[in-house]
């Protein structure tokens, strides 16, 4: 476990960022976000929900869990050994791996509503995919959004309107640089539970042909949101969109769209698909993906075997073990922990998330109270901040530690806060903000 | 070997595409552009430049060798221990993995006219990327195009516009539908080796800020076609971006703009970079790559650790072998051979390509001429088409062996010609054309 924090990584990091611009590809892996200078930032090997560092130094992972993508925890070994298998067979040849049939099918046994499947290799692009595919059906260009969908060009349109002063429709902190000023006013940003918003949006835009959202972020639909988003797109004739990349897979079998009983048109899976493993599907109705045929949609690696492998084996591993039960249960949990600690010690705080991505945020100073909580718990071993990915690997007697460690970590900072400004024990910058999320 | 041709393996692409619209992922292992209904389509297995069917067939590929993936030949024992090892010790993690760095450090090393690099899965994302930081870096929109550069939105829109009557600066094939309107005239394609055409381009269109290219495809440059090129971006204060998804590693250790000694701003990497295994690059001028960091340009799976190891591997398998060498070498070989066969016979056909990418393509009744070639090379145990992706694996005896069945393949169809029709022996229904691209 480490006892110390120390400058190593930093440096590596910096160095990093003078060869990759903002220094590597995600993100959300930034050690900005998490504690500036101190982060551990590279691993060498991860297992279960252990990381270890470039110095072999152990971490507990209560934090990202490769960003959602590992629900049957790192290095899981029947995805593994599957992998391996395909990679001693061949990963790539002038001819298809059969494998891309097998999960069609399995993704539509999970999505009775859909015919029809696409793959690719990331979120963003099975987004676009899925953008390309639906504007073809619906012949109209305008979309409307609600909830993060990557950072394609069409999405980031929609912070390319000066004009609109309401900051909250934004997508803060998405900078737009280089995305063709054309695009402008073609993506209108909704509220998630504001039906008469987007009711307003859509009879002022009769070019919106498209809604796209993720089924839920952090708080539940209200007055049956979600029917009633489906009822408008079915009396307006528009394609309707589930990005279910982060939310499935973590509370059904499948997108938690079944969890509310309202199907969409196309839905996105991402993420936690291939536990680790690069691989995304857009799955849809025939009538709407039909039209993938009337535009060119190609590229060389999604044809890569791997990913559909570990796409299959982490689905076979799912349905045995049940789970989405499990990790949202363990969720449930740490939420109703957090909940009594801060109040045990007074702290004002809003819990959020779905059942197994709990988050929490101070009402007040937060920026400087996550940063020393995170710091205290590396500390201790952990990488831990406002948001945990829960996985399979996130056993009983792991959990409980780690609420007792998190209990002694917010008593410290109550005795500290008590005397002095918190900042005076913060040894290095506060952790950056992420972009903000439409709510 | 395969002796007979088979139903069973068009059975299950018929299946395939009606779960998936298309059948695939990527058009270019379509069994149509090969032998419609005969063609294996499905492997199970792959070695060096062996493919096995899913009944077991052994095949030898003498064609898209993983569409350009796999100069170091299928299942690259090198390679494979490597991304083995990779798995075990971990894919994903909260953490980075630190072959980001080793893998930008290696490329600069190849392109000493540039300082930074950003990674994604895909060509098309690669491509994607560089126009939004080139267009992030200019402040213009518009893009002047010569080659294939994907599926995208940018990239499709040069078949937007209706007006433009020359088909032959259209990208024949690539259907828009879903490409939204709103993009309409900001592509604009010119021809290779066309400089004129080029400056009169430029000078029409004073928003176009970025020009994009393949550096060669089928025919060299002319006339210096390159070097001007360069000059008159410098002069004109664009920005260019070479696309060597295709071109690099195969006749330079980099990218084929080494041989005609003209750099680029930006440099595009994928296909062979990592022998199989998804990773793509962006190479480029600090100046203009810092630019990313005003721009949001993220996604998970960019993070994936074997993309990485796969690249880092194989530069080091090509550096040591110096493979572009060998396998050019071969490529020549081919080229002449397939001449000298061609002109016994008195067929007329061209020949054309990267010295490691040899084609040839029948000036009379081509896709008759081609089909039949496919369907009698395959019955003989070889994946043949009017392509080849010369790999490391194709060693001297095969090389000599394919040649020979070549031209006993050629000879048959002579004879069989002074006779009949060829199409009386042409079992299925003629090879569909693949989109034709800018030349």
């Amino acid at each position: 476990m480490v006892k110390k924090l120390n400058y190593k990584n930093h440096k590596i990091w910096q160095k990093a960022k003078r060869l990759i611009p903002g220094g590597n590809m995600l993100i959300s892996k930034r050690p900005e976000l998490m504690l500036p200078i101190f982060w551990p930032t590279y691993y060498s090997k991860a297992k279960d929900c252990f990381v270890w560092d470039l110095d072999n130094k152990k971490y507990i992972d209560f934090s990202l869990m490769g960003v959602g993508t590992n629900i049957l925890g790192y290095s899981n070994k029947q995805i593994n050994n599957k992998i391996i298998e395909t990679v001693k067979k061949g990963n790539m040849s002038s001819l298809n791996c059969p494998e891309e049939i097998e999960l069609s099918k399995m993704l539509l046994s999970l999505n009775k509503w859909a015919d029809m499947v696409k793959f690719a290799r990331s979120g963003g692009e099975a987004n676009a995919i899925s953008i390309r595919i639906a504007r073809a059906a619906s012949k109209k260009d305008h979309i409307a959004v609600c909830g993060y969908h990557g950072w394609h060009d069409w999405y980031l349109a929609a912070n390319l309107n000066k004009k609109n002063k309401l900051d909250k429709y934004l997508l803060k902190g998405l900078k737009t640089k280089g995305v063709p000023k054309n695009l402008e006013n073609s993506i209108h940003t909704f509220l998630y539970n504001d039906l008469d918003g987007l009711k307003k949006l859509i009879n002022k835009n009769p070019k919106i042909g498209i809604i796209k959202m993720e089924v839920i972020r952090n708080f539940p639909p209200k007055d049956d949101f979600l029917k009633k988003v489906r009822q408008l797109c079915n009396k307006k004739n528009i394609i309707l969109i589930f990005d279910e990349c982060t939310s499935g897979f973590r509370e059904t079998f499948g997108g938690i769209h079944k969890k509310y009983g309202v199907n969409p048109d196309i839905a996105i899976y991402g993420k936690a698909l291939g536990n680790g493993f690069a691989i995304t599907a857009i799955v849809g109705k025939a009538k709407i993906m039909k039209n993938a045929k009337e535009t060119f949609i190609s590229s060389t690696f999604w044809s890569e075997r791997i990913g559909f492998v570990a796409a299959i084996e982490t689905l076979k591993f799912m349905k045995k073990k049940r789970t989405w039960l499990k990790i949202s249960k363990v969720g449930d949990q740490i939420k109703r922990a957090w909940a009594q600690i801060f109040k045990k010690y007074g702290y004002d705080v809003s819990i959020s998330g779905i059942r197994s991505i709990p988050s929490f945020s101070f009402n007040e100073k937060n920026k400087e109270r996550s940063t020393f909580f995170t710091q205290e718990m590396l500390k201790k071993g952990y990488l831990a901040g406002n948001l945990i990915f829960v996985s399979i690997a996130h056993k009983k007697d792991m959990v409980e530690k780690y609420l007792k460690e998190f209990d002694q970590t917010i008593f410290k900072m109550h005795e500290i806060e008590k005397k002095i400004s918190l900042k005076k024990k913060i040894l290095g910058p506060l952790k950056f903000d992420v972009f903000r999320r439409l709510n």
